[in-house]
């Protein structure tokens, strides 16, 4: 291609369908989804991944390039200029009329997205091609959305963004196994009596990657008063669920000046925010979800969005819990941690809406959140949605420094550790709280889609690093 | 606090300041800049990080809490309560009058940033508190805005966000040294045949952190048409200079259906609005850059946003350093790579404005680059400004399948790890382009500041790796 070319622009597809008025002369470029021969013309179905719907583009015998066609199959990259005309066919406004034909790339015979259903397992083979598919275009379509809603609503609200780092030297909240970060030779390790050295490592201590950001939002919410990481965050955990993978993002804003009501407050709007958000600009693409993932999906959005959240302190969740006719796996009482089959329990059968369940009992939540005056709770909130469970997890952090320390070392950790953190508590300390939302749980629920797996581009778990 | 009961919510001092009108009754809550005491009543300088500008507080003889004022020093956090009116004094339109102050939290006497000048490798010391001086939370507050405007720049023109993975299989690019990931007991390596065995390994083989999401935006990119990436990148290399951390982020926007010259556009078009957008924005704290940091800053900006980038073959480039007048550290001759002296003599010295230089020889370019028809030189590009030199490198992807594989095999890389990007090639191929552009880069080049470690949170550099 000659760089000096004038050359005609190309229209994105979703630009041409959505066009006010025809035109004479538009390029469109795009991989053909199907193509039909009759004797005197050829339909090609054109997506070029701006949006769901193809174009239709008609290409008559005897338009230059239309010797071509027999080498264009399903899956091949074409150029069609041509002009944009009103579609006599059903369910498109604009069809393309070709004057001409050019093929970009042919598709090899063996592509494997030939026009008919596959699975969901057999297309994360192929995590590289599944993008092509209807549904997988639509996913990551809805995902790139989502997630500059995310940006948008919290700028909207005076949040600074913050990049929180993922390389870390502390085991921030003992949230799961941690993956180790080295450039040590593996072969070769550096012993000092007996163990490995790492003092011989990168930063010359053990490294990790980061399972959270919430400490760092923290430092940075006691300046700029309200902040947010939204960044990937990993767990070393070697559980093979629809549920879980070792790279995931995250949502974590965190207020200064703000307790554990503004906390829950900012977690209901954020939630029904974002559905509205998404429904209004991914109508299509969220479609067909509806109609061929979860039936259901509109109802549960209806009902998230329409609903106010239920509150309810751990203590009243146990004793529904306790009181139920529903026989769960686990037992319930009081210190033990909720599982899956009580939160979605309590927001789909007993409440049949979203619950935000606050105040549970210390031994089962982390140090740094702010111990509450029965000395046997602290401030902490999780969101339960239905089909999801939990979607949220936060507090209100623990900003009296005694009070910290204690936990820190009823906890056995080091203070040592968390000098930094603990000098907020030193120098003009003040109630802030956060929280913490799942980016992909999130996906999961606004799709339907219920294996994680399918809500990312290229999941991570254990034996998986493939693309 | 009780949770029920009904709080008067604090306004944000970015809020307050650019009130149409005075209130009654407001509630601010920040840290204390400064005090000063008279007679009968004390000034309070109040920060909340929400702009760079300080709100004044006067506290009466006589209000509720005045009598707490001698606990109230620089640094300690307060909230008070009373009516925005006029402000006598100059240079702020508003100030506050107390009705009543509450004291949040003290400062402890040692609280570091006491009123005047720190040192930037002081204030590296106390990364957590930093972003309470004006200058870091400026520096933070155009970090979020600068982000935001990336996501509004590519959605705005039809880009999809993708999230490419940050653990990886492949060493991507060759570029650079790579961090290692790992579950393994690094006291006790599972060894086979002498060597470790990473079939042991989370992942089943050896991991590491990426250091480019490009492949993974090609694989987007032929799907959904134009995607981009925004996410940390990792880089091993054991360097103690201005310009290197281990961890940094990176846009790289990738088109399909675009060549070397809608790159070398996008490039240009993208540099140029950035910087308008944050001039609109962040008018506030890029001052504060231009008074301080570098008196030239908006010269330099004003260069880049009003000039139209000169567009240079390599070869060209290399004539006109070699027939300079000045003398390089590093000779320079066909074949040879661009050092930072010759790219900033270029923009700075011979040009004086932005230079893209293009079409590179090949041996000092990656194998994914699009060979050009002499067989010699690539369709790469760099981007390079003043005071920065490269601020982007980008190039036309080889989408010809044989001649990839020709790149592959010179380049010494194993064709198998490499099955799913040369699919690209073999079903539906089509000319693409993309570039990365480092984040902190730009933010320099923003700010003029010139250390990277000074425009990110929490950098990571060889043996740091606190907070």
């Amino acid at each position: 291609m000659n760089r000096n070319e004038v050359k005609m622009k190309r229209m994105r597809i979703e630009q041409a369908l959505r066009a006010e008025q025809g035109s004479d002369s538009v390029v469109v470029c795009g991989w053909v989804r199907t193509r039909r021969d009759s004797k005197e013309f050829s339909f090609l179905e054109l997506n070029d991944g701006s949006c769901l719907k193809n174009i239709q583009a008609i290409v008559d015998k005897g338009v230059p390039g239309y010797e071509l066609l027999e080498r264009v199959g399903t899956g091949a990259a074409v150029r069609v200029t041509g002009a944009l005309v009103e579609s006599p066919g059903k369910g498109q406004k604009w069809e393309v009329k070709a004057s001409e034909l050019t093929v970009i790339g042919e598709a090899a015979p063996e592509f494997p997205l030939q026009k008919k259903r596959h699975s969901d397992e057999f297309l994360r083979t192929i995590a590289h091609l599944r993008p092509r598919t209807n549904k997988y275009g639509a996913m990551f379509r809805i995902r790139s959305e989502l997630s500059f809603a995310v940006h948008h609503y919290f700028r909207d609200r005076g949040f600074f963004h913050v990049h929180s780092p993922i390389l870390t030297g502390s085991d921030c909240e003992g949230a799961g196994e941690m993956f180790r970060v080295s450039t040590l030779d593996f072969d070769r390790m550096p012993k000092k009596e007996g163990r490995t050295d790492f003092g011989e490592d990168f930063f010359g201590k053990e490294a990790s990657l980061t399972v959270s950001g919430q400490l760092s939002a923290e430092n940075m919410a006691c300046a700029l008063g309200s902040v947010y990481t939204f960044g990937p965050t990993f767990r070393a955990e070697n559980s093979n669920t629809p549920k879980h993978v070792a790279e995931f993002w995250m949502i974590e804003p965190e207020m200064a000046f703000a307790d554990l009501t503004d906390n829950m407050n900012l977690a209901e709007d954020c939630i029904k925010y974002l559905i509205r958000h998404m429904r209004e600009k991914c109508a299509d693409d969220l479609e067909l979800f509806g109609r061929f993932v979860d039936k259901t999906l509109f109802e549960t959005l209806d009902n998230i969005e329409k609903n106010e959240f239920v509150r309810l302190p751990y203590g009243e969740a146990v004793e529904i819990l306790a009181g139920a006719k529903q026989k769960f796996e686990f037992p319930v009482s009081f210190g033990v941690d909720l599982q899956t089959e009580h939160e979605r329990y309590l927001t789909e059968v007993h409440f049949k809406c979203p619950v935000i369940v606050y105040d549970y009992p210390k031994g089962i939540k982390a140090f740094y959140m702010r111990m509450n005056d029965d000395g046997r709770t602290v401030a902490a909130m999780d969101v339960l949605v239905p089909r999801i469970g939990e979607l949220i997890g936060g507090s209100q952090r623990e900003e009296r420094k005694e009070m910290l320390l204690a936990r820190i070392e009823e906890q056995g950790l080091n203070r040592e550790d968390y000098w930094w953190y603990l000098d907020l508590r030193r120098f003009g300390s003040v109630p802030h709280s956060g929280f913490g939302m799942g980016f992909e749980r999130l996906l999961m629920l606004l799709t339907g889609v219920s294996n994680i797996r399918d809500v990312i581009p290229f999941p991570r778990t254990p034996n998986h690093l493939e693309f």
